[in-house]
């Protein structure tokens, strides 16, 4: 069940956020941006963070489908190439960058990103259950940790240090946590 | 070369920064905080961004010396363990998400943000160099994108997911990097 303009409401909240940070986003100014009935979002989330959690995981902006390439190594780096490219092009890294800055003093907006990466986690693990299928990966590795590994490295990498991702940074990264960087086998 | 009180000055722009925010830190307020005159503050450090990157490398709350415990193993779990306890322990996780959060939305506050990055690593190379002349860790090895993985698990496990972070998540971590998930050597 949605509102009619869902998307448009979504869309409204996340450029709102960009433009005026957390603390400029309002239930009103989402009405105006989208010409929908403030009482009509109201009705539907009760707040400025339900909303922004709901526009995280919901906006066609942000959407995500897990990559199946046929191969772990192949859908990793799909995943990595996907999270460079969120936060490294506009509008995304904006909504992105704004975000996960101003969760940091809201803790209602913490739980909202805490959602959104839940969220995302649940899709991906159906990366990690094929993989288990094809034998690619032990019944003890673990899938969060993989994840964690390789989205942090791009945040790293892109947002505080603020250097460029180049074209191999996807595979040599999944290589380190595939097949480790002792080079020993 | 340093003014005198120089780490009373460092912490009172951190307790400033983490209490009132980037927006809140001033030149005057540290002055005020640390009892030093502030033309004084002035005269070493022309900007508050130019204090707090000065404060982010200098300040005894962030001091950082590399582990040297004898194996690259042992090195690396002890980063991550420190890593870990700087975003989880009052008042460092404080700064550090203050800092982080604000550096999004101010650029020379980002440009400090960076050189305080560099110099961790510029420090934890040290690790490596020790690691190949030891012969654990060939010379195609990206030490840049090991602290990456590392550092960056830590922040998005800590951080975005708020998640705790055991016993054992070191020594799991800094495993999957070095010894590869699938299992298969």
């Amino acid at each position: 069940m949605a509102p009619r303009k869902e998307q448009q409401i979504f869309q409204a909240t996340l450029e709102l956020l960009t433009v005026r940070g957390y603390e400029g986003l309002t239930i009103e100014g989402v009405a105006e941006r989208s010409g929908v009935n403030k009482t009509t979002i109201y009705r539907w989330w009760p707040s400025k963070a339900a909303l922004l959690a709901a526009a995280l995981i919901q906006a066609d902006l942000l959407l995500f489908d897990p990559p199946d390439t046929g191969t772990l190594r192949g859908d990793l780096e799909e995943l990595v190439r996907g999270m460079a490219a969120l936060l490294t092009a506009s509008p995304t890294s904006d909504v992105a960058v704004a975000t996960l800055g101003a969760a940091v003093h809201h803790p209602e907006l913490a739980t909202a990103v805490r959602r959104f990466f839940t969220d995302r986690f649940a899709r991906e693990e159906a990366v990690f259950a094929r993989a288990r299928r094809r034998g690619e990966l032990p019944e003890t590795a673990d899938p969060l940790l993989i994840v964690d590994l390789l989205g942090g490295a791009v945040w790293i990498r892109a947002i505080f240090r603020g250097l460029p991702l180049d074209d191999d940074f996807a595979a040599h990264a999944v290589s380190a946590v595939l097949d480790g960087v002792t080079g020993k086998r």
